[in-house]
């Protein structure tokens, strides 16, 4: 039996991301690619917009033709016609005392520059406009390649594409891009005590919670969960399985084995896969501390622990991180992970050296957001169910007192 | 031209929300569950867990056999076996002075009540136990029931479905849930200067980017976007194909038309739909004054303002709590939207009696985080691109310091 325990820290867990390759790319039509992280970079080919718009309803001029009008002193311009949508005029270019009527996005006719707001002006008759403001040059336009200029570089790949990406593309006229595949991950529950959903537990047995919880944070995480069922505390079964799961997906989750007996089951079926290494063995997090990372070939395995808070809890700070390295998102992208502030709600007790994360629920009362403590034993789903988030309390903290700031990591 | 713009504030706009039904709802496999809101409560039909189970390595005792124990004074048990991981221990109740070995997730023997960690129990013989701690009863034990309890509701109707619930669900041998289906939300751009993305735009002609950025939006609300392509400013045209998009989905959103007179060309549309009726027309918000709402039977239409800029803030703020609405999704839990803290990096400057949503970076300097706004007009996407999130400055503030704590919605 090994006892020893040497912890790796979570920097150091996370030191360990560059040593798993990136999955391949795949080319998707940009409707497709909501959510997908962006493999090359995007250049824009072409000017956005590729002609000076009008901004505003109102009249394109020479802003010079405008200097000096007020409303007690206006300027009279000669109205010569209107831009119609989506043509582009046909004129010479406008002279200074002139103006055309335009609507918004209209093209600017040659020679203007400047639009003046329809209510600033006002027609006197067919041919008379009188302007009661004087504008600069560049009011109310947005010029041709204000937005996108031509040959810039718009989208760096390693970014997660959003609604403003995809319409940027669609800007461009770029109806496909390449992306990272989604990564396939493998889960595997073990355990003599686990029984599948649809089975009637015996008096000593539980279903199989964590297929379906860590699962679904896969598919939360944007890989695709490939589930291969309940094992038992068996080497060559486990190793068996877990060899099929490496061939087929890109990264493997062990859950269970809380026990000493059934860690180093794991460890032992780990180290029997082809090519493979420990590379931690425990890490100083609360819950989570018995969590195992392995290296088979160059795929990450993965050993959490059987109970469904905790292995959900590390789930989400520690193995998250690698799915996005692995699905292409860029090193600085994967910890922007953004928390919200709030109070926490009563004393609590943390040990130094370890990292505590508090489930929590919030509550808005009034200005502040509070973050109230839900206590119960990591084993307990239903803590999981009450909680909005999580609150770290880092190794280097000894706890908190009632009304101090948080930052919570939503769940 | 109706000049008049009776403007109807943020919270009059959100108190129609209860005028539109729920879309119906459909069963599905908790594990495509993911990310839809339930529509029936769920009551436990039986204990999680089923039995009292350890939750350490070690012995199971009752605790009277352990009082007084410490490392100076130990007690000596019998030890009577081991629990078989997933078996019913078949034994009589455990007797005072007695004990049996037991793994993590093991049930307890009849008659104990209690675990005493391996690290407190040294095995002297075969059948002698010294143990260095006393227990009190329950230590090291979740009980029956202890995490979800029979008879119990679990979880209300209308709360969206996370990896924790489907877990739960899993635990509880709930196969399948009766959701809501996901709304069918219609996007048409209108306007004649808009050609679709496959296509050259002429010299005064753009693309159609809101299709695809509202079409994203709408997917990341959970709805399935339903492209209607672009119409021309045609009153025809634009009323055909609304009704051919009210027959279709759910709701249907009109983008484009930030002009005067499609707008009024909108308004004389949406009026002419059977059974039809304008709710909204103007909002005093910024970007966004000229978004419309109708009805038309039970459906919202909206009119969104062209800009792709100011179609995206309106639909993030504005559209999408009638589609969490639709979607089944609880009141509460609609606006339940967390913000993250942050300092704002500069001066801004907002009118009175406008809400103004300003588009800002977040850069992480040392111990805050600062929101950094982005200038640029409404009309650039590439201001989206850049933005992290929106600061939302209400209509009572005017304008917030450089320094000033604000709370950013994150796009």
């Amino acid at each position: 039996m090994k006892d020893f325990f040497t912890v790796t820290s979570l920097e150091r867990v996370f030191d360990l991301l560059p040593q798993f390759p990136l999955v391949e790319t795949e080319p998707l039509p940009i409707e497709a690619a909501q959510g997908r992280i962006l493999a090359g970079e995007i250049r824009a080919e072409e000017d956005i917009p590729g002609f000076a718009r009008s901004t505003m309803d109102g009249y394109a001029v020479r802003a010079a033709s405008t200097f000096g009008a007020s409303e007690a002193n206006p300027a009279y311009l000669t109205l010569s016609g209107m831009v119609a949508m989506g043509e582009s005029p046909r004129t010479p270019p406008l002279p200074l005392g002139h103006a055309m009527r335009i609507s918004t996005g209209g093209m600017l006719p040659p020679g203007a520059d400047s639009v003046v707001m329809l209510e600033y002006a006002a027609e006197i008759d067919a041919t008379t406009l009188e302007i009661a403001k004087s504008v600069a040059p560049g009011t109310h336009v947005i010029l041709k390649g204000e937005d996108v200029e031509k040959g810039r570089t718009v989208l760096l790949p390693g970014i997660k594409l959003r609604p403003q990406e995809i319409g940027l593309l669609a800007g461009l006229g770029i109806r496909e891009v390449s992306v990272y595949r989604q990564p396939v991950v493998a889960i595997l529950s073990t355990g003599d005590e686990i029984v599948p959903i649809n089975a009637v537990p015996g008096p000593a047995e539980v279903r199989d919670m964590n297929s379906y919880s860590i699962g679904s944070q896969i598919l939360e995480a944007g890989a695709v969960p490939l589930k291969m069922g309940i094992v038992r505390d068996n080497f060559e079964a486990l190793r068996q399985t877990c060899q099929t799961a490496l061939e087929r997906s890109d990264m493997v989750i062990l859950s269970g084995g809380s026990s000493v007996g059934m860690r180093d089951l794991t460890i032992e079926v780990l180290e029997s896969l082809a090519d493979s290494q420990i590379l931690v063995h425990g890490i100083p997090i609360s819950p989570g501390k018995p969590t195992i990372l392995a290296k088979a070939g160059e795929k990450p395995i993965w050993g959490l622990p059987g109970h469904v808070t905790s292995a959900m809890v590390v789930f989400h700070r520690v193995v998250r991180p690698f799915i996005a390295r692995i699905s292409g998102m860029a090193p600085a992208a994967i910890f922007m992970e953004r928390r919200i502030c709030a109070k926490i709600s009563r004393n609590i007790a943390s040990a130094q050296g370890r990292t505590d994360f508090v489930r929590v629920r919030l509550k808005d009362e009034g200005d502040a957001l509070w973050a109230e403590p839900i206590l119960g034993k990591s084993g307990l789903i239903h803590t999981m169910v009450q909680a909005d988030g999580l609150v770290e309390i880092d190794m280097n903290t000894e706890g908190l007192n009632k009304g101090a700031e948080v930052s919570v990591i939503l769940l």
